[in-house]
């Protein structure tokens, strides 16, 4: 069905079925509705420990098969690609049995626990030769491809400043209990390496490589209950809210802040970018919609212009629907998917691939050394 | 596959495969993966003349079948459901067809090219049994939907004022060809059947029933080519513009207004409602907020909230992403169908009915004809 | 003192001294502070009826002189200019009393509690050769006058459209007791000449001539407390909220909208204008800020600007402070007054004049009997 | 004139007469008129060295007289209060050498170019027993002093978070020619103690004392023209934009930004404060407004308030206007004053002081030092 007649598919084995597990479904199933791509996914099988909840989730996001370990699922011959939706430190093992398997990989994000980790799992599918992705997401919002658009043809000229936060406010309550995201042996850090990945890989997507940066972290809520109603409670060991100054090699300066302390801040993941000749704002909660300003205006006209992007000249828009109706957040990842489609297509790795996550993990290791070291740190270099 | 198993399945005939046939066909793929609805729809087939186009569009939107006559596509056995989305002079006789053999009907909307038309239409359906229903989406937005409820909470109190409008720039270039939405013989009206139905649906949703009008309408671009390279020109036979006062049974004033030459306004889909407590502001390009006002609150603290509608209390929403994740246009079609959905389940035609598509005809139709005689008129009650 | 040196001055003498007295007060003050202009004014002589009121207000206002008798004012050799801040009833014989004296005359809005007055006002005027202003204040705002600018340069082409509101909120508490705005002997009508009159000086300023008009009205709240915590009610004579649909002289279509019901809008006064080439809109919440959009711009790029109107390229505003500093308000009413010297010093009245009165005062009376008669009225021309 | 009978006046010798002399003598001029202050400014004398410019502007600001030296002015026994709004080198000499004479001192901001002069001039006026203030405006925006309320009340909590910023482009053309403000010997720091200066005195205020910080810097544009068509250029010795982490000591994490590079930002003074039970944002380019989120509404109605704080129950504006009437950054002056008015009565110097203003220095001195050794620098305590 769906465009897949004498076209070339791809067979999907999915590790993990939750939250992510449901966004990366649903994106593989609007690859072919929306994009006549040459490659086109297949929901062929997916892994997770319950049986009976994989079951339920293996019919609801409709994939063929189950399996309940994950290393079944990278033994199958039907299956051609791993998809790794799993807590962060379950994503190192899987992507490497995947590469050495001869599967094409793509992970949640952040790559990897730690840069050792990340360093293994890039020289792992590059060994391997497979295609490799991230899954910074927020890149392929229509608005932030043409945020990198103009940014590209120097619309902006050259980059000065950028600050961007992620802010969300859904730990503020303190009986909100402990998750995985919370505990350092499963997540690696919290905010930083959570949220703050995300407007890292924004930074570099759009400004440039990081050099060197300095941070700070606080936990605010050091204990929560270990579940909705308990009684018990356990000890958070990850950062709830980070910040940091950075400068990047081309000189521009950046300051970042991520938190889960923000109220009424739900998914404050905005930037602004200020180049030489303009200056570009995006707001996530707000994401179809693109801020530009541009110095040659005639100077009495000059004034944020407010973009709707989701036009025929903006990026990937006219795979939807007419100018001015809204997309929202899971078609970022449909987005994603289309890039990573095509990689598979041409053999080549597309950008965000393992190499990006990696450089991410290089920034944030070097922002976890500047707060413990109470100094600037040299961002590590691939 | 997909939540199907051992559940009852309804399948559809789509009559019609272009913009609207592209967003139903979503909207049913969606339902089974967001919801767990009793009913399931299942894509059937699809009906359009172009042998060669309607056979790749079924491909695409994942249609099992394709016909090339929409009759045929009634008298088969194995279609449950019949979903108009051809253009509006055609709607009438699909439907009434449709309902003659006993499928259920959705169409899009206007719901008729005359109260004529839409009094036979709501005969039939009612006549045969069958659920019916009109796909005035807006309502099924979180955002309005949870206006909605405000409303019927007593939280703004008794209405005084709607300003609706619904307002678009796409006609603003006077080479945009001539399309079948500028034909008076196929659409109807123009900007007031097509666009001003949509914000009659939404005062009728969330104020009540009108009691009077009075309107002014204009063509603005007289004459169009006939193709995007033609040089011949054809005839505009429909409304520009149009705006309204009105008069609702509960007391409340309207102010309405529909354009398609409102320079910046991709789809200005905006209502402000001011109540004796408080008031409501709602915005289609930034669809997942909606703004309310409480007049009890506290005086220093009066204003207007700007609320993300994409929370755990908001209506539909925890469905899909994790609060702050935006949704976009496509999912309020998935919301009017799962209620599509329920209402076959039940057998009770859900609102908007054919019943409100008719409700909706004669406020159109006191419109034109205030319009033509310089005067107020009175709607027509059912 | 203050750019009085070898200047010409006018002796102003103001009858009334509540809120438009310290606005009209601040601004002759403001005038010379401010702006170079020929002709400075000297804040004179006061009038109001309670001898202790009206001399506390004299010293807090800074007028050198007081009369309990509007009449001996303007008797009175050592005054140049009447400025009338009394309730609506009492504007018609103090300008013509003025006039006769061969006084300059400035007039808070309406200018008239009917056309036959503002008639006889102008009349007077015209006859004694005097300078004569109305107050329409708002068409001061530096952002205003700046889209004054673009429409006359043709920057956004013949205009289609014009949607205006001046909603309010002051009435919404029953409580709120009767006061001289909502009694028609003294006021004329209620938010149709209070609050309405401003969006048609507007639009008359920024669009052109009305041309006819169908409006509604209401009054909400029919009764009200005499006083603060009075028990006794008394009888609300005018409008509370008041809308219409207006035609202009060169095609354009206008919707208009004034109530004090309108929770959680302070003072809502706004207008979106829609040209063939461009859109305008303005709000005076956030007064600074103008919004233009341009059809013309490359299409990837358009959306509407937000232009802080602060800088140097801006009308008015290099005379206060540097680009991006607010101002508020007041400051309309000094630049009004900057024009309102310059009038005196060329013998030629600015706009908004008495007959721009006069003009506004007809779309007020076409609007009313459009309401009475329940159709289209024709505004009459002067 | 205005509010002086019977009331007690300082005389006011200004030295300085440019944007700020014109905004401070409007704020004196303002007092009397909107406030009722037991105690009366008279503009007595205004001091500047070029004579002609001297006496113009002491015509059109409105004092008595001039002087061209300013230590002359300091010898007046006519002069009760020395108001200081030269460059920032000049501050120390005539501050001190004022209150040994026994005078009142009011000086621009940042209070010193050192924190060894700001400790000298809050010796010099606490060791005279004279009332010091120093002009860090923006505290008294209504909105701010309303926010600061809501803090002090403890309606949003314990404080977790401030980001600030306050980021112009007014040197985005590299052909700006070069002004004391970048000058080192004449202003001590550029951004950082220009503006980043208000965005501290900000943050002390509302959340409190600063611990540490680690800042960094940066110069854009080195040399530019020495004036506006000159060919020759100068050095550039200041920053251009500054950022810095910060941590209070009641445990708060800050971010902090000034630069003047940041296209289409006019004035963006802009805070967000997040607090154990809610949120608070500001900006100045629409400054009557303040934003305001709380945890504890209900959940489905959670989201930032916006207030329009022009109403009769938020601090000073009563004042001015009615509710919804803006003002605009003069006012923040006035308000100011009204203050520092109180303060001449009561004899208790108004916050900000000096001791305010140094303590500010003490913050610039540990951003300046932490940029120099590249880590987090203890802020000095008074």
């Amino acid at each position: 069905m769906m465009r897949q007649a004498g076209k070339k598919t791809v067979r999907v084995g999915m590790v993990g079925y939750r939250f992510m597990g449901k966004v990366h479904s649903n994106a593989y199933r609007g690859v072919p509705f929306f994009f006549d791509t040459e490659v086109v996914p297949i929901l062929q099988g997916i892994a997770g420990r319950d049986e009976d909840a994989v079951k339920r989730e293996a019919q609801i996001l409709g994939f063929a098969t189950y399996e309940t370990d994950w290393r079944r699922l990278i033994e199958r011959d039907d299956i051609d690609v791993i998809d790794i939706v799993t807590p962060n430190h379950m994503h190192a093992d899987i992507a490497i049995a995947a590469a050495e398997a001869g599967k094409h990989v793509i992970s949640e994000k952040p790559l990897a626990m730690t840069t050792e980790q990340g360093r293994q799992m890039l020289d792992a599918v590059q060994k391997a030769g497979v295609v490799h992705m991230v899954c910074h997401n927020y890149r392929f919002a229509p608005a932030v491809q043409f945020a990198k658009k103009l940014i590209e043809e120097g619309r902006i000229g050259q980059i000065r400043h950028i600050r961007a936060q992620y802010i969300q406010d859904w730990l503020m309550d303190p009986n909100t209990p402990l998750t995985w995201r919370l505990q350092k042996d499963v997540t690696g850090t919290g905010t930083l390496g959570d949220i703050g990945s995300h407007i890292i890989d924004l930074a570099r997507f759009l400004v440039g490589e990081f050099s060197e940066v300095v941070g700070m972290w606080d936990m605010i809520v050091k204990q929560r209950p270990l579940g909705e109603n308990s009684t018990e409670m356990g000890e958070v060991t990850v950062d709830d809210a980070c910040s940091f100054l950075a400068r990047f090699h081309n000189g521009a300066m950046g300051v970042f802040e991520a938190t889960r302390f923000a109220g009424g801040n739900r998914a404050g993941n905005r930037f602004e970018i200020n180049g030489e000749k303009g200056s570009i704002r995006w707001d996530l909660e707000n994401m179809n919609s693109l801020q530009v300003y541009f110095q040659d205006d005639e100077p009495a006209l000059q004034g944020f212009r407010t973009i709707h992007c989701t036009g025929e000249h903006h990026p990937y828009t006219s795979a939807y629907w007419p100018t001015g109706h809204s997309i929202g957040y899971e078609h970022t990842f449909i987005n994603l998917m289309v890039n990573f489609m095509q990689g598979i297509s041409t053999g080549v790795s597309p950008s965000p691939s393992f190499e990006d996550g990696l450089r991410n993990q290089y920034v944030l290791e070097a922002v976890e050394q500047s707060i413990l070291s109470r100094q600037w740190v040299a961002v590590q270099s691939i």
